[in-house]
């Protein structure tokens, strides 16, 4: 199954915009083993989810033990759900191909992030797997976003903020309908134009709660001409709305109120459009 | 000792700027244990080259065993040559200390490579590392390089290409002294341009070789003005010298040649300046 067909079924199914991030930090665990924490949070969250996304920076920093716990992780995620590698890999040609065996073969991840500043044959051999997915880096969620991210380029006769232009080449990019952008939630300006350039492509908006980001702002600006389109990713505030052993318990817990928020914010959004 | 000490050093020790790139490609390799490969190519070639560069991509292809063949190198390699851990990694702050740690901490990489388009917040957690460094990509060796980096950038009253930003971006993060940039060999002007930005930057050059990048033009346009500055990195034209039992007696070659070639038009670009 296509992955943006396996999210929808997903979505439908827990009535689910909330994607979890999977981001184990040792400072933050109350517990030492990081796949049978994440087994517990998997168990607890997979009722009120669209999708999960383990950022491979938490894992590759466990070494050995942290690749091990990742596979782990993977393996106890329901087969419905899809999961989203986030690497932000990218590189050339033959390079890139090897990281698309990596992460969709090795790993088995549904879909992956790729950083677009290689360009379009940099991100080719992850579109290649028309039943996979690329969500490319476009505005992200961190301060820093803006040193790069906002430079205005002259773009044949307009000008216009470098991730619009790269908001414009993902679009191009996108033959096979397989592409995604990620953007960031705190910067709603940013997404509603993002929208605007891309009404059709589904955007992976991290930054909601430990980052700042608010989910009634991500409604009003990101959502699509049929109020979806939006996969919003939380990872501190589940993983460790709890530092006590009921962790799994408050997990489930803030999904689930995630997953309501959203939907509740969602239809607010909707209402104002019919006005 | 930090990392460019240590470069200096090996460099002086073996008379060269060569960079072998550590990258096992199961299609081409004529043999199938990658530590093997890579231990028999190391001790052919470990006395003609100024540093290794294993790029991550390779490793994380062949997954579990690749992971443990990317341990297997880096215990191989002598402690007096340095080592870049080629991973073009960039993400959020907490993430991109994640990486630091996997790859100066778990790996024990002596610097890497980093994406720059998340911006200084993104760079920041490489250079707090002031024994390591980080080498950002400026201008890559790839087609696609022009998709972003060559785009026009209004930069205060001047207009110029993304890609020169960066570079002067980069100049103002090396607050340490341990930053230097990715410029590939296939377009010398861009180099030429990146050297005027930066005078006194270490630039690591990939794209000699299989890429088509051609040595003489590289030291015209990228040498520093005491004659350095400039990591040259090669990995197929080495690895795959010969595809027969004698793999590792012809990488040696092809280093010791390789390396006799950048010192040759190195005097030779020394030469012409002088004039």
């Amino acid at each position: 199954m296509r992955f943006f067909e396996k999210l929808e079924r997903a979505a439908r199914k827990n009535g689910s915009l909330l994607c979890v991030g999977l981001d184990p930090d040792p400072e933050l665990m109350p517990v030492d083993d990081v796949a049978a924490f994440n087994r517990a949070i998997i168990a607890a969250t997979c009722d009120y989810v669209c999708a999960y996304k383990p950022n491979l920076g938490f894992y590759e920093a466990l070494g050995v033990k942290g690749y091990a716990a990742l596979r782990e992780t993977l393996a106890a995620i329901p087969g419905d759900i899809p999961v989203i590698g986030d690497g932000k890999r990218g590189d050339i040609g033959n390079t890139a191909k090897a990281y698309a065996r990596a992460l969709f073969d090795e790993l088995g991840f549904d879909a992956v992030t790729v950083n677009p500043y290689l360009g379009g044959d940099a991100v080719e051999p992850f579109l290649e797997r028309e039943d996979k997915a690329a969500f490319i880096l476009c505005r992200t969620s961190n301060p820093g976003a803006r040193d790069l991210q906002d430079l205005v380029v002259n773009d044949g006769d307009a000008s216009r903020p470098l991730f619009e232009v790269v908001a414009a080449m993902a679009s191009r990019w996108n033959t096979r309908g397989n592409v995604g952008l990620v953007v960031g939630a705190t910067y709603p300006d940013e997404l509603r134009r993002v929208r605007r350039i891309c009404p059709e492509m589904t955007l992976l908006v991290p930054g909601v709660g430990a980052q700042g980001g608010d989910v009634a702002v991500v409604m009003a600006n990101g959502l699509d001409a049929k109020g979806g389109g939006l996969i919003i990713n939380v990872s501190r505030q589940v993983l460790y709305a709890s530092k006590g052993a009921d962790f799994a318990r408050a997990a489930g817990e803030a999904a689930r109120r995630l997953r309501d928020e959203i939907e509740r914010e969602r239809q607010s959004a909707l209402e104002r459009t019919d006005d």
